[in-house]
């Protein structure tokens, strides 16, 4: 687990990280540039470029005249993409993800393999190593340059330890330390963290300029939760496990649930709950489909077919369905008064087009400072791979930050 | 407003504020022991203590022989209490709290006022200024030692310009221009926050070591909100207006909510709400109080007499009214995994005695994290003005802040 400011990092530490973010983010930058934008002198931009050139992290991308005046031409320095990669890998109950990295954050090659069922997970870890093994074989990168492997799970985890604790979509993973398992059958350095946190993380990694505005990720897969960052941080909370909603009531009439009230987002707004209601009310055949994950994304995709159909039935439950996650939204927003709401996840990605005109106005009117706080609502650009991709971005903010344990510059 | 992190400081601001909040928060240090918990060299500890010696604000307490090995004995360094104040006014729809508080914390002077009536802010904007010149006349400061006032009001607020925003609990209150009022009858700086984050400022203020735990404020008033202190930040949200519960849903048989819901915190779990439950179930004569807050307040203090008396009707209600909070609350901490809960307002004040041992082991039962995080939860200890006592240090953090537009040191 990275915790950013869990820790004591040294100044100068403190300085090659901010340059390294600001040289990523940037189709190139010059020292001078460097220096305007982290507010650092000349001569420590100077050194710290020339550590990054050295360790081959940043080229001298080519030269250009100053704006202004006479004088030498400035050099653009240029993060060298194929310089690092980093592996994540997306724990899902019905898929298992695997990208792999550059440290621009480029995708380099990518590849999904169905989860072996939740009852032993063992041969999910076996399965794990080999894909990852496969996936650098494929795209012939040195490990050498390979910085770790970041694993998305669902939570509760025990962050500290790497152990996945009881998730409720994985029946059979009782306290499985999964990134030391990971960590012994790749070789490579692992960070475990929970996968809306990672979807969050991607988020901000690709973000051109950062740091201001605050967002929550609600990701939707076969589970619900939420990523959270509020200006800089990243929120994970005390034990790692923040961004927890499926006890958030959505609907006062809705199903009870476990925590002894009715209608909460996890009996009523995930895939298994709209699946359900669905065969309720005869717009699906009534298979009861347990909490096999495989048989809930055929019978969502039946539904998605229904709505394609124009079938009213069906148009009215994703318009309920819209308001419930408008209101779980709102929750959160109410509460943390975030800047932006980005959606993702697989049930996202197929449900959007019934979803997203309506949750932004349904939102809109639930929040209590409506007309002092636009709240931005948008689907992710990040694509189904969003929390892979942050996986591998937990790696490579451990290697890029300004930590003891750097991975990459230490 | 004080936004942290919205600034980018300098570092010899940033240091200086370090160190003052290093000395503010012992009983006293020496030069070497401020470098040993700072970080920072000899060198600019001695320079910084230089600077806040010349100003008055930290004097040397002694000395003290170096625990070990020869050399000149050591000079405690300590805030000197009386040389700055600040103001701190809460303006509940009930009571108006003023309080005069040392730069140290220490509550020198307080007093209390019923609010006027809501229907006219203007008359209330008076007794405010005419409150602080008689607090400022009997407690015999002198003025220019007085920093600021802060004022914790209810939400939404309007944080850029100072504004009060249409509370639900001051009818009349449209749009008010409160800081910039107040501001113009005292002739002092003024800062404007929501009353739940003043009180969580409050609590950040007289810790003796914070900045790791993170703790959500539980404020139980007219109103009810939450306060927030994630890590090292106060989260006040983009527009200022973070910590609205209101319309989480607590109790799914509720009586129905303005945002379409039922059991909304705002509809069950007021004192308002409680009374009306009260008269409903005639546990108290059904006088069919409005919102005036004065009368509810009466009711309140006849249920409490229940209470005391063992009347089995009002301790099942307010059992039931323990579940609902904890169900708020644990809303709060899945979300945000938050390492404390800490409660307070007037509300509670008069309560905590029949909720105080339901809702540790309720909220317990409702966590996601269970098991993995202890939440730990309690009362505040700054007592009925702690929205007062944080409007204060509004102004303090404001002014030790190392902002351009320090009050105390620029």
């Amino acid at each position: 687990m990275v915790r950013r400011g869990a820790n004591q990092p040294s100044v100068g530490g403190y300085n090659q990280a901010v340059v390294l973010d600001q040289i990523r983010r940037a189709d190139g930058l010059s020292r001078v540039e460097l220096a305007e934008t982290t507010g650092l002198s000349a001569q420590t931009v100077s050194n710290i470029c020339a550590r990054l050139l050295d360790a081959g992290i940043i080229e001298e991308a080519g030269r250009a005249a100053a704006a202004a005046g006479p004088g030498k031409p400035r050099t653009t320095l240029r993060l060298v993409g194929t310089s690092r990669y980093a592996v994540g890998v997306h724990l899902d109950p019905s898929v298992l993800t695997f990208v792999l990295l550059g440290i621009d954050g480029a995708v380099v090659d990518s590849r999904t393999r169905p989860t072996p069922s939740a009852n032993d997970p063992a041969r999910t870890v076996r399965l794990i190593v080999t894909e990852i093994d496969g996936l650098l074989d494929t795209s012939g990168v040195d490990r050498a340059r390979v910085v770790g492997v970041g694993i998305a799970a669902p939570g509760p985890i025990d962050a500290e330890r790497g152990v996945v604790v009881d998730p409720p979509n994985l029946a059979g993973w009782h306290r499985v330390p999964l990134r030391d398992a990971i960590a012994q059958g790749t070789g490579f350095p692992v960070v475990l963290d929970k996968d809306v946190t990672a979807a969050a993380v991607a988020e901000r990694w690709h973000e051109r300029a950062p740091g201001g505005a605050s967002f929550a990720f609600l990701y939707l897969g076969i589970g619900l939760g939420v990523g959270l960052v509020l200006g800089e941080d990243v929120v994970r909370g005390g034990s790692g496990n923040a961004g927890e909603i499926g006890h958030i009531p959505v609907d006062p009439d809705g199903p009870p649930c476990a925590c002894g009230s009715r209608g909460c987002v996890a009996v009523s707004c995930t895939p298994a709950a709209l699946v359900a209601e669905a065969e309720a009310l005869g717009l699906l055949p009534a298979t009861h489909v347990d909490d096999d994950a495989r048989s809930i994304d055929e019978a969502l995709t039946r539904l998605v077919v229904r709505a394609a159909d124009g079938d009213a039935g069906t148009l009215a439950l994703l318009e309920r369905t819209a308001e419930r996650i408008a209101r779980a939204l709102a929750v959160v927003c109410n509460l943390l008064d975030v800047d932006r709401v980005i959606i993702g996840g697989p049930m996202w990605h197929r449900l959007a087009p019934w979803l997203e005109a309506d949750i932004p106005q349904l939102l809109a009117s639930l929040l209590v400072a409506r007309g002092l706080h636009h709240v931005a609502v948008a689907g992710t650009g990040l694509g189904d791979d969003v929390g892979a991709i942050g996986a591998a971005c937990l790696v490579l903010d451990a290697a890029l930050a300004p930590q003891p344990r750097s991975l990459l510059l230490g």
